[in-house]
């Protein structure tokens, strides 16, 4: 199924069904007012929402209406975990030879991942504000899981069976703030500003075989304004399913129903297949030529972030966003 | 006010004023349930609350029952956003000068900050379970403060204002896990494990002439098992005030109400004072002796950390956790 939260004036957003060709809605409001409240009762309250959108999509539900992806917002719009991985760990391999270094073999694997804020999560057409074009403004197309409670300690096999839901995900960074942070060895932080999604969030079986190996093998198609710029596969090159993602964030804790688990950046090794965030980009410019070309984002630009079915039905809807300066008070 | 969150079997649990000398509480059911709910609409709800706490204080309220912290959650038991600063630079100095590190000059002027898991919070009784001893178990006294909703590019003069409410922390830290995780470049991640914090948050008055300038001028009492091993005053050598860290966050976006942002391990200049955390210690015993001797915390080892008025009183209630393995299964 698909769920989307729609503004409401609320901080949380109302609950709704959409159905599978993202054309129409139904509120959830009898089952779960929030997507929160779905999952933290979820062997409760998916049975309930599933039906709903099985009624929606034989275009038997009472009170339908059409769907906007306008008005979604994240379908958490405020999670209490978005931890993010790197798991193309190609990708990490292509930045630091840019830079020189050399990437330790642990890295092949040991995840890379760092904790994320989400208190304010954005929706698929909000704004990317940003108060200076000089901080380097990128996008990162990503795929995001959702899970349920995971016990700490909980392995790789058995987290799996912990998602619940999957979303794409424009993981904005502030590329000029990365090295003086990480410099300071305490990770990113004003350099990860607020991440968007997409306007639904699906359960994995609506991917049917192109979910497998916990991984999503489908190309993630990133535009920026009006070009093309990548198309490469999720499943390609995923050094860590997000089965070991979630195991690498259960070695020390709990995770709780509702945390948002990223992919990081995706990346195949087929560079025809383009990129997912300008910094590849320029890392390749730099490998290949001494210097990086492509600047990065500026007040105005757009990137659109989605993923096809094999028919070319849209499975998420898109990320639609545009580069904003802070509205002047 | 002082106010907790009861466990109740539920995620959040009920949310309850307590009266001043921590004696009796009183459910604000008929005003939020939860202290989300409370804060997520502070202007309307902070009044009824008020209201409430002086009618309890009072003796007067109908339907008092004892306050018992051992049934304290945290009093946010999940929250959409834990941010850590480490503003008593005098420990960052500390630490680095015993691993033979120089600290950039910047670092008394920028502050330092990480993102930590808030989807697991632990209440003050909660055990501190760690899959291994091996891991260098230690724990971190601290001060947090709760912000109500914080706009991008607020600085700190306006920050200040913001804060809605004050806790301690036990910022349980995996020290052998640290090494690793920092060379990665992503800052922490499994080395910090599920935070824990006081039986009750207090509004800033609480704390009358205490607080000041956006720091709390209070000694923070920690004891190591039977042994009372620090006892520093918060508003010295804290480098950062809170109105300063909430400043760095919203450098690049809003803080969603709810937050919660530390101080980071409270540290003094004067050594008389004591630690705060097991690893200031080993890192005095390095400078000092060329090694460190003091062990980190074994099963079964206890922490109790507090803080007291002028006249004895506890503000907070005790965080009294002990560390555990993971139970069987």
């Amino acid at each position: 199924m698909k769920l989307a939260s729609l503004k409401d004036g609320s901080r949380d957003g109302q609950l709704v069904v959409v159905s599978r060709d993202l054309a129409i809605a139904h509120h959830a409001s009898g089952i779960a007012g929030r997507l929160q409240n779905a999952l933290d009762d979820w062997s409760f309250t998916a049975p309930q929402l599933d039906d709903l959108y099985q009624t929606l999509n034989e275009g038997r539900a009472r009170h339908a209406f059409p769907f906007d992806p306008a008005i979604a917002m994240a379908p958490l719009p405020r999670a209490y975990q978005w931890a993010d991985g790197s798991a193309y760990v190609n990708h990490v391999e292509l930045v630091r030879k840019a830079r020189g270094a050399e990437m330790p073999p642990s890295f092949w694997t040991d995840p890379l991942m760092y904790q994320g804020g989400s208190d304010d999560l954005l929706g698929p057409r909000d704004g990317i504000v940003c108060p200076s074009e000089e901080f380097g403004i990128d996008f990162e197309a990503e795929v995001a899981v959702v899970t349920d409670d995971v016990r700490l300690g909980t392995k790789a096999a058995d987290a799996a069976g912990r998602i619940r839901l999957l979303m794409l995900v424009n993981d904005v960074s502030l590329r000029n703030l990365i090295p003086g942070e990480l410099a300071k060895g305490f990770g990113f932080f004003q350099s990860k500003p607020a991440t968007a999604f997409s306007p639904v969030a699906v359960t994995p079986d609506e991917l049917g075989d192109a979910w497998r190996d916990a991984k999503v093998h489908r190309p993630l198609v990133v535009h920026w304004n009006d070009a093309k710029v990548g198309e490469p596969n999720a499943g390609d090159d995923m050094t860590f399913s997000f089965a070991q993602l979630i195991a690498h964030v259960a070695r020390t804790r709990n995770l709780g129903a509702g945390s948002i688990v990223g992919s990081g950046t995706v990346s195949n090794l087929d560079r025809s297949r383009g990129y997912c965030c300008i910094a590849e980009k320029r890392s390749l410019e730099t490998i290949d030529t001494g210097s990086a070309v492509t600047p990065f984002m500026k007040y105005g630009d757009r990137v659109r972030i989605e993923m096809f079915d094999a028919h070319g039905q849209s499975i998420f809807g898109a990320i639609d966003q545009q580069v904003a300066a802070p509205p002047r008070r």
